[in-house]
């Protein structure tokens, strides 16, 4: 019997993807990603040692989303042998206020879905069209959705409240947060590293392309920097974060422009990119000695300073920090930058354990603990897409079970 | 001689007035106002002692902003009983990029302060509207325009910066900041009742109708709630404060609304008002029963702690707060509750001091020292004015004397 569960993780220009046994610890087969769709288009699948296993290009035109869909399955299923997968976790941005936790996907669940389009207009069809593909191609395989608002549902009413009118605030605009399944994965794994620490006022600060901050008690969500879409909160890569909302208004008034004018503006144009002229890239940004570069991370790092005052105004005081995500993993640079700000909170950065950049990265006088934790967002998908799954067939047993009248039969 | 200086703060839904004798105090002679222009208004005018000189109430319809202006000057002449005033200051939103201190008017000032209207539309009109009225009615009496963004020139330029593209920031789409005129009198105030504690770092919180919160060093702003336009920041009597921007985008794209329809949510139906659904008013807010009341009063305080520990850490710690603005120097709940959220930073209140409300309101075991100060726009706006146009006639004198060749003349 098959026991593998497959990931797909469908981003703006990205699509990860992963395959895992159902074992006790969710051990890793393969993963991989169709990076820089409509760009450069690239697959790169490895397995559990980190060893390439395939790579290939191809030019800009001839992969879009539903072709990057088509050669996953292909590679995954050459790379499976002919076996089948037991289910299909994937990522979903927004559950909106219906769906707070995982969900079996079914025609009523993405027919669900799909309204909450507007709600992430740049995600929520990416993450829909492959689960309707495995839907129309392979409907005998049990899919399941994992929600990247889901996690914030803890949050205290008022965190999540916009003070707009109240009719405005009922219909469903308010403050969701994203990157949960992130903080899902890296408080759990703060539980494990670090008990009695993941129950007090932490901070995680999910620093990638997409940037936020997660306030949380007891592994609890008290308050994020994402609001209602994925641009509020942080500056990013190309996203210009929280901004006046006088400034939209102006710039339709002067500049003419419409909502699909400011929507590329503010997800696609703003961010390191905007700021720097150059590049949405940290890397590049880092290695850059264009002063316009420098401003860029500046603004980048300021921003997520004055953030954790914030956030640790929600939580009353802070007990740690946590980085993670692709700058926050890999840019030392950033950590040190950012705690430096934090200077003034109790927080100091060691040096040589920074430059590791895995585990506790705080210097002895530090008086909050700080880490660096690696994220994974399929392996909290495929456990609970696992959990999902078998539940599902428990629960069908149960029920075939209480058809039967008189005496329990024996197995 | 003439030797009084009026001052005339014309605000969206008001105008304020008031005549000082320029003496070294600045003296109040009378001050008052015109309020609720187009929906109930009435006159108010005091002497310096708070004693009611004139009342007066219209029909909605009979007065708006231009006749406001005109009662006020018919008033201001009658109660001066002839004599003339040397001076007129105004208070004026938005001094943009280029008037970054009190300026006195001419028409080519006029002109370049028009231009910025686009950056303040509800506010800059009414503010030129009496200047101009003034300039053609009587034209010999010099008139200064003082800025509430002026105060706000000292932030860094990260603490101004949207992560907007460069070209969009460089054409003056940058945080400026408000209630400037008000923030330099509590500083100066602050200098005068605590001199020490004036030059460390302290967060004034201007709570009125328009709310914002300036975080100084030295005096100085170094961060400020209010961004590009007066809605920014803290949650306000009618506008929303800071929004994700997402949500316009949504707004235009699911509800059909334009530039004027989201000017109007944001600024004029959000707020107290929005998320009460009853009133913006806080007095009637704190003295109702229905828990919609609550939750709007319970959002303004969160939203105000938030932003404090954003601007905490902007100065890197916190050694003050300073209350003022009228809800800020009449709500002892709101200090308390505000004050409360903050016992982390080490603020706490003193029950008795706080009913008082004025002067230190710090309980014992607080570690910083907390104020409620009366803030006094028009006092700033009088001393800047007289300063300018005594200045100006000195400069004046200066030039008369450089012209006259050979021995200096005698008196």
């Amino acid at each position: 019997m098959a026991n593998q569960i497959a990931v797909i993780n469908a981003g703006s220009s990205s699509i990860k993807f992963a395959v895992f046994h159902d074992d006790a610890g969710q051990s890793l087969i393969f993963r991989g990603q169709v990076e820089k769709i409509g760009v450069a288009p690239s697959l790169m699948v490895e397995n559990s040692e980190g060893d390439t296993l395939i790579e290939n290009e191809w030019p800009a035109k001839e992969v879009n989303h539903q072709s990057a869909t088509k050669i996953i399955l292909q590679t995954a299923i050459a790379l499976l042998g002919g076996e089948t997968v037991e289910g299909i976790g994937h990522r979903v941005v927004h559950g909106g206020t219906k769906f707070t936790a995982p969900v079996e996907v079914t025609p009523d669940v993405v027919m669900a879905l799909k309204l909450l389009t507007p709600l992430a207009p740049l995600h929520q069809p990416h993450n829909l069209s492959p689960i309707e593909a495995i839907m129309s191609e392979a409907p005998h395989i049990p899919q399941v959705a994992c929600f990247d608002t889901a996690f914030h549902q803890t949050q205290p009413h008022l965190a999540q409240s916009f003070a707009l009118p109240r009719e405005i605030s009922d219909s469903g605009v308010r403050r969701y947060g994203f990157h949960g399944l992130s903080y899902e994965f890296v408080s759990g794994r703060l539980q494990t590293i670090a008990p009695d620490h993941a129950q007090k006022r932490i901070i995680i600060a999910h620093l990638g392309n997409g940037a936020s901050l997660c306030a949380m008690h007891r592994g609890r969500s008290v308050a994020t920097t994402m609001g209602f879409t994925a641009v509020e909160g942080l500056m990013m890569g190309t996203r210009c974060g929280s901004i006046d909302p006088g400034v939209l208004i102006y710039l339709m008034d002067e500049k003419g422009l419409d909502a699909r004018g400011l929507e590329n503006l503010i997800y696609k144009k703003s961010g390191l990119l905007g700021v720097s002229g150059i590049t949405s890239d940290m890397r590049a940004l880092r290695s850059s000695n264009d002063p316009r570069a420098r401003e860029a991370i500046d603004l980048f790092i300021y921003r997520i300073v004055r953030e954790i005052g914030s956030l640790a105004a929600a939580l009353g005081g802070l007990d740690g920090i946590v980085f993670t995500g692709g700058i926050g993993q890999r840019d030392a640079k950033t950590r040190q930058e950012v705690v430096a700000g934090c200077a003034w909170l109790g927080a100091a950065i060691d040096k040589q354990a920074n430059a590791i950049g895995e585990g506790r990265i705080d210097a002895p006088q530090s008086t909050i603990p700080i880490w660096v934790v690696s994220t994974d967002e399929e392996r909290i998908i495929a456990r609970h897409t696992a959990d999902l799954i078998r539940s599902a067939a428990t629960s069908e047993a149960d029920v075939v079970t209480a058809d039967v009248p008189g005496p329990t039969v024996q197995g």
